[in-house]
């Protein structure tokens, strides 16, 4: 297996990529990683130590984190990312990982790879952070706007896959994000997806409140309109940082609070943990004609190397398969 | 003045309610206060000792929680939330306060007190806690699912006016909640109602994204459809409640722990107050012809306490007049 990697977008580039990198390149032996970005870059962060299972492709095109997404893809076709979604069309690499420019991901994944044939709309599914610890996938985090209740549900069909093979869930739980679990509430969109969904052959749980969503435990896959699934894990990340930098300020704002915060330390660590997006891995972009994984901006070595296995476990697993026959055997 | 008080729904009725009405009642001389409920139990919770300015309306019947809002607002006349609405409709009290069924008291909103007549959608306006400690105007939270963009443009004037003279905000900054601060971004909603905004005469910032507008000092009003104000809301309420009850598990799990806990409580609940909801009071159903706040569902003594004195300066400061005039300037 061939796996691509954008290694000059995100917050950490080149160094995090290159370091989980190398890695994934001792733990996954049979894999073979392409490391795309400024060779001396690459080498430098590498420290001249590149396993034989690692590639370098060079280029010194990058796009920027506010490059205007579809421009940017269609000008740069030399960047890394494009070069990664080239590998990926051309059968190249079987996967590719990215931590750059969400709109820029997906775009090359829409105009590099393509959809599968089946896909009106892919949608990004990243695992949103939950109070029990377990993530619940929450899907489309912002591809698509204006989303129509049949593209709801081939959210629900993806994501059943892709919990199913990648996070290992046997028989996922779907619920559709609404503002109360009557079966009538919601708005226009929620109301017609949800018989749609009911008569499917999904594990349909009905209707999920945000609340309860956080709290876990409820549904394994959530569905909603890319913009609704935008605004909610931009929040969701929002609300996080500004607690956690607020109780860190709390714990070192004097000698006293020092010395406490230095006994619960650990344990607070432990807490802050489970609510960790690194620990979850990285996003998949549902319904390209291949693999790609976005990886979160901020992502450390240890969010890049979590987001590379998961993405191994996507191709090992034949994930995009399996979601494409998901796709035709409910169409039948 | 003469304020309505349901003084059966929330969490803590008919105790928190009848506690904060007799603090209130002395801290304001000149309000007349109507407690409407079970007359023994009100008794009981005020322990016999009513001030000269709180009266007591008996009404055995109440609208629960989990009753399906329209419904029970059409059979139970009687209730103690219908019977406050009937009270503003009538023109006997100038404003109502519940915490009640939050459905039910929309319901109560449309039904019995009606609209203003230059308000097509009414709004549900709840502060949302922010990390900068001054809150957000966040609307509208639930009352109409899918809102056209006009009704955003209604929403923001109304919030406008509310934020200067009850919010004591000069010249409040409205934005468009959004998935991205360009001006184009945003689904078929966002994208028609930032022009409109644009031509106002308000004091349109932009469009803001969920992790912003949660750091604070973007806006002081933020306009979005009430689904996903709803899922805002709950999610915010969600994250919060999950996190600081971590935390608490994390400070009393051990020995250590409670020690180091001690150390720190009272920095930390300095912290965690800038995050309570009952610090920044109720919500006010914004384009009803009468004053309308909803208290909070868990609200304590303290938070009905800060949501009377928000109805009695929306009484005060004329809000209804002044945002109906600013409607009608609107239009002109």
């Amino acid at each position: 297996m061939t796996m691509a990697v954008d290694a000059m977008g995100g917050d950490y580039a080149p160094v995090a990529p290159v370091e989980a990198v190398c890695q994934a390149a001792k733990s996954f032996s049979d894999t073979q990683f392409v490391l795309i970005g400024d060779e001396s870059q690459l080498m430098a962060a590498a420290k001249g130590d590149i396993p034989n299972n690692v590639t370098l492709r060079h280029t010194d095109v990058v796009i920027a984190a506010d490059d205007e997404p579809v421009r940017a893809v269609r000008r740069k076709a030399e960047s890394s990312l494009v070069m990664a979604a080239k590998m990926v069309a051309d059968g190249e690499a079987d996967v590719m990982v990215s931590a750059g420019n969400t709109g820029a991901i997906m775009a090359a994944g829409m105009l590099v790879i393509g959809r599968l044939p089946s896909v009106d709309r892919p949608a990004l599914a990243p695992v949103l952070p939950t109070f029990d610890g377990r993530g619940v996938l929450l899907l489309d985090a912002g591809a698509t706007m204006d989303a129509s209740p049949e593209n709801l549900v081939t959210y629900a069909y993806m994501a059943t896959e892709y919990a199913k093979h990648v996070l290992d869930i046997e028989n996922p739980r779907v619920g559709l994000l609404n503002v109360g679990t009557e079966d009538t509430k919601g708005n226009a969109i929620a109301k017609a997806t949800f018989p749609l969904l009911t008569q499917s052959r999904l594990n349909f749980v009905g209707n999920v409140e945000s609340r309860e969503m956080m709290a876990g435990s409820v549904a394994d896959v959530v569905v909603c309109d890319g913009f609704v699934g935008n605004v909610v894990l931009k929040l969701a990340e929002g609300i996080g940082l500004g607690l956690f930098s607020g109780i860190k300020e709390t714990l070192t704002s004097s000698f006293m609070s020092r010395v406490a915060g230095s006994i619960i330390r650990g344990k607070f660590r432990e807490f802050r943990n489970r609510y960790d997006w690194a620990e979850y891995g990285g996003a998949p972009f549902l319904g390209v004609a291949g693999g790609l994984i976005k990886a979160h901006g901020s992502s450390n070595p240890r969010a890049w190397y979590m987001a590379l296995s998961q993405a191994r476990k996507f191709v090992a697993n034949d994930v995009l398969s399996k979601l494409s026959s998901a796709m035709e055997d409910r169409q039948e």
